[in-house]
């Protein structure tokens, strides 16, 4: 009963349960995500009580033919939810209890829940780190292949929006390709960060079994054990760290959908969008919105908000588990699932943009290259020559004479001259190949 | 086709549509929250055109009378989505073609989605503040109610968490209702700018139809329309303020659940929360772990992480309707979510806690309402007298003169004095009685 | 001594006084800005001392002499700061008291420091609030007057960034202004919650010496005194809401920014900004940066940042006093000198920003109104009679067709026809007059 | 003029120049901190000039020399700044001129403001990263040499704030030391990132003179040289890297803070700080406040909000410079000046501490420790025995069993067992070890 004496204040009757309260305290709408990494997690636990001998080996494999089963209903989608299945750590055990009887207690030996539902989440997040870099590195594998083709097109670069100085467009590429490469270098060490394993830590003072967390590690293919148990159930800075890294690339993907959104007016008229990427309006049928752009622009303020929410949840909580850290797995997941699409949607506009006057930037890089393999400066070119390099070209080649003359100045590391970007082409090539490695 | 030359950079493969895209772009899954005051607004509007003599009384029917079909079908569950329903404006308008055919055409004549959408929001968003702000009623009211009740309890004030001044239980919930008066002024500050109409913006130039926005305004019950149709269809300060409005309120909760978390320690000991608001722990049996109160005080972290993440959203942008705009609508179903199940559980909580030592407690007060009674200054009472208002009174009452003696020297407004708990009491019942007005 | 064993752990050497802590502690550095107010609310405190029988008129005639003596040492620059002076509050009282002598202590009887420190930013910030809605006001009637002047000015509105329907320049200054009359609007609601006394309230329990807090409100010219003493010493709502008013306004002025700034670009070449308001390169002669546009949209993010870090210090700490609640003061300053630079500058460059095609955009309008006039559709005129508006008018007057024309077809109120137009002007004009009341 | 044509809008007078534009643009008044890393990067380029063969070596000893003039000043305070100077790179600049002549001009060739401030900002920001990982090491050492001294000092661990089961003092020191470890590592990780010189980048298109980058990068000691003109010189993932790095660690820090200010309560009565780190109060003199650790909770605000703020500022901007980016300096100097204030108080206050009931706490540890070496079970030791190692014990020694015999239960890594806890600090000190190396 809610209250011994039955007076309760307020109009809001409360019995001994109050079911907005049990909404409220729930998590399995989410937590569900995380069904295979708590059964992965159990396995290797079980395996560890056996080794302990807290286990017998029959009882083990009881539980592990179980656990399999419970597996099997996930993944074929005929799993039952009870209404008492409050969070998926639950409803796997009450599952497992189901299927092999009393054994199934003997799992949560020594386990409890703090260190189980933080080992889950690392099984999680460490698989959606590997995903999260692949979906990277084709993006910026995309952007180096395109920066390479396109060599020759040359366009006005800008510094506050106003023109500055003539670059290449594949030095405009790889300007955000070479953020993105710290992007792809930091998610390596969130990873390195999530890929220690905290099971073991009990739910505070550490595991009473002396179970063996050199051998669950080795189950679980983690790099190293936690070193604190009251540190280990409670601490979140691998959560934080991944939405920071996650907010810190929207911001570079934002600059380059800003740039690209840009690029697309009528008055820039740099490149178009693939219809694959834009839509169109019925009441302005002239109209090619870059909406898949202003999506990408918009969701840096939602995953820096998931990050600003998880340290303000953070901030000041008293040592060990508190319920409030219950927030991390949407905010993870809802991360987890925009980043994925951003990251595709990325690499579907790089690969399918077009530059509708890519022919006329293209001449002028050519003409620079025909002047340098003649050894003559640009504007001793003669206009029959330029012509052989396109029907562009008329008598009013100044323009070319800017750009032209202008990109090839650049020749220090790290500048729009050509022998520089194709340097940037080969490092950012390098370092992808190393991260893979 | 995605590239005319069928050209592709990297190895994402694109046709003319990408499913990823698709799912991006699409916000069904989230906007059907919307279908009620969709429809409403549409109605609305049909009422508008029939009066400019834009659509015929007939068709006015036709359409009023399908749009109830449409409405009928979401509230009996039958409402069926197709694929391209990509959100509920689509859906709606698909529906309502089935069911009358042609004439559901003429509906969108001179309305775009941009006013579309965000009157519907508004519409949405209106009856979100007003559920809300009587559920913050019920929590304060509850508060008053057993400020009222216990208003002899004496208890051990603190600043920097360290012991101060002694003061009423009363004093002390009467400060967190106060605090939440102030969020129940905001929140009707809020209302009255959600409560202003866009519908007859059109898309950015305004409604080229001569539509009578005042007539708008009367059937959907706004209080004012919107003065310029570039503001109008992008604007989103009411969200904004909305957000706002909710991670302050949650810092007043959060602040509240902190002080009962500490009261419910066995260091503290003044209060103990009902079972159904705590959960106990199966490893350790003592324990009594106040779920309810730490998730309070972590969705203040998850509220203002949606508040940061649209005004990051929002900054910089450009005038009028960007895709970017998208990003309001699941905050604030979040958002609403989140603080209906807040204030309801905060209510249960106050409504059913209760206080281990109130009688001790209550001691004390009842011996200083004696002492005045009497004329005379509390340590002259004698141990019989003081007995005959509890047992609990021994030879030892110098904690009894410390507290009673202390409370009653605040007796300036606003002080924890008898007199001025009462007058706090009844300044937030009327301040109550004004807003509901 | 820091340690009565002598025993420290860790090399750093710590006596009674550790240096560090106490410049961590001290909050002279920026509150001095309130000396003035700290007088102000001194004076009036004497006031209600005297009043209570606490001073006599002699004690408090000592007292007020010695105040204003203290306010002309800092008004003449020669006030002398010790380095005890750990805050302001301090330093005015010890100075007093070397004025004055003994009779300054009474000064402090019953007042605590919670709530004069509190008394004090709420005196500093209702005169801020009142500069920065003055700032604002000039900038909105800047605005107003620039959009009545150049009604006939037309040129394309966007949406997504793409050219949509063409629209007044008016109807763009509009969309604007009547964003910031919301601001307007808000910041006196803000201001009506500054201007409550919390004077009286002590350090927590409340005053014990019976002060007329009525007295201190009218003394101080408050519009109300805070309900309760806990409350009013430890809450900081009205910090909150000014820094949340000042993050909504800048994501206002940044998309102003935004637009303006890509009206600079040669590519848009809508408007030119002053040279007051841009700066140029000493490396690339053409360009004219719009430094003041982007340190405009850039600040949204410091005054933002301001907002989330005090919630986040807020959260969840415990009832009353903290020491914690001193970061309420460098937000607020640096947020306030911020607002009154960026509401200046705005204006300025509103007010200096040239539409280099201003004549011909005018054409166009003057066309529409001439058509009318003549009760013509406006590609009737024939070319004589638009060379009578313009010289610019040549054969080609498409262009004018589709922008004259379109523009008219708004009429509804809150579009972009001239008669909308005015009737916005008109509504922004009494809205400013209203709050200025 | 502002106007040509005198016309202004508004009632502000601007003419050529505002001064409030002029004072919102400088940043004179905080970059000042710049002035020593100015003059080293200046030394640098001028020697890359040199071995360009762009200066003579006589020009080069020239501007070597009179730019250690400069330097000197600023050493000796005699440095005087003109109203002229906006920025510190301006002040520089000009005092060389005054001093050397017109071969001043010479320095800045092919070096732009926008690749010279970024190359300034990184100097100053490695040597913060060193200075601040030092105090770190510091703080984390003070900690782990206290977990050893006071091992068998026990007391009640908790979750949820409810006693859960007994735990070593030191594993509490150890949980907080573990966190601070990872802000060590991952410090130390973004000083590699901040250790990348983008000197010789130009403007946005690069360095035009050929200069060699990678012999900067040796003078100045860098571990690399950025990969792109245009992303190295508009990037600033290293400040929010910086800045988040700074958010997180004082998550840890404000959590310790709140761990130890409840422990400092009358309540819970484990710990007393020292003098020098809290503060008494006149009107409650058994007051003693803990403002040290309020305050180091209360940073993590300001710092997030910084954070926040850089953050929301980069959103959505166009590539390469745009002046917003201004905002990054007094960031970045508000967090390092406040990192290093927090990390040195926490530090006086752990080595400080006292724990009022440390003989107590540490009688239990030592009966588990005779125990052992007797080889029985704890409650197998008679009263005399127990009394050999304190006189407080007596005959109710039950607190004693659970608290001894719990700990020792807890044996697997991580756990609170002696073993375990030895094996952390080992574990701990190693890690120190290798990140100074």
């Amino acid at each position: 009963m809610a209250s011994e004496s039955g007076k309760l204040w307020g109009g809001r009757f409360v019995g001994a349960v109050d079911p907005i309260m049990e909404k409220f305290n729930a998590s399995i709408a989410y937590d569900r995500h995380l069904w295979e990494v708590d059964v992965q997690g159990s396995k290797a636990y079980s395996r560890g009580l056996e080794k302990a001998g807290l286990l017998t080996k029959a009882e083990m494999d009881q539980i592990l033919h179980g656990l399999d089963k419970v597996a099997e209903e996930w993944a074929q989608g005929t799993f039952k939810l009870n209404s008492n299945d409050e969070d998926i750590h639950t409803a796997n055990e009450r599952r497992l209890k189901e299927l092999i009887g009393a054994t199934a207690g003997k799992l949560h030996t020594g386990r409890s829940r703090n260190d189980q539902v933080v080992t889950d989440l690392r099984l999680w997040m460490r698989q959606t780190c590997s995903t999260l870099s692949g979906l990277l590195w084709e993006l910026i594998r995309t952007m180096v292949d395109r920066a390479e083709a396109e060599r020759d097109v040359l366009f006005p670069g800008y510094t506050h929006l106003q023109r500055a100085q003539p670059i290449r467009w594949s030095h405009w590429i790889l300007s955000h390709a070479v953020a993105l490469t710290r992007d792809s270098e930091r998610l390596l060490e969130v990873r390195k960060r999530i890929n220690v394993l905290p099971l073991g830590s009990g739910a505070i003072a550490g595991n009473p079994l002396g179970v063996d967390r050199e051998l669950l590690r080795a189950e679980l293919n983690f790099g190293a054990i936690t070193l604190n148990s009251m540190d280990a159930t409670s601490e979140r800075d691998f959560v934080a760290e991944f939405l920071f890294w996650a907010s810190l690339c929207m911001t570079h993907l934002s600059r380059m959908a800003e740039d690209l959104i840009l690029y697309c007016t009528k008055e820039f008229s740099f490149v178009q969008l693939s219809d694959a990427y834009s839509t169109g309006s019925s009441l302005m049928p002239q109209k090619k919105n870059p909406d898949s752009l202003e999506l990408i622009r918009s969701k840096a303020g939602r995953v820096f908000g998931r990050c600003a929410g998880l340290l303000m949840t953070l901030k000041g909580l008293p040592s060990t588990y508190n319920k409030d850290l219950q927030e991390d797995k949407e905010a993870v997941f809802e991360v987890s699932d925009t980043m994925s699409a951003v990251l595709q949607v990325a690499t579907g506009v790089i690969s399918t943009l077009q530059m509708p006057f890519r022919q006329a930037h293209e001449a002028s890089g050519k003409a620079v290259f025909m002047a340098e393999t003649k050894g003559v400066a640009l504007n001793q070119l003669s206009l029959q020559e330029l012509q052989t390099i396109s029907p562009l070209f008329s008598g009013d080649v100044i323009c070319v004479w800017d750009y032209g003359h202008s990109v090839e100045q650049y020749g220090a590391l790290g500048g729009t001259a050509r022998s520089s970007v194709d340097w940037q082409i080969r490092q950012v090539r390098a370092l992808l190949q190393a991260q893979q490695a």
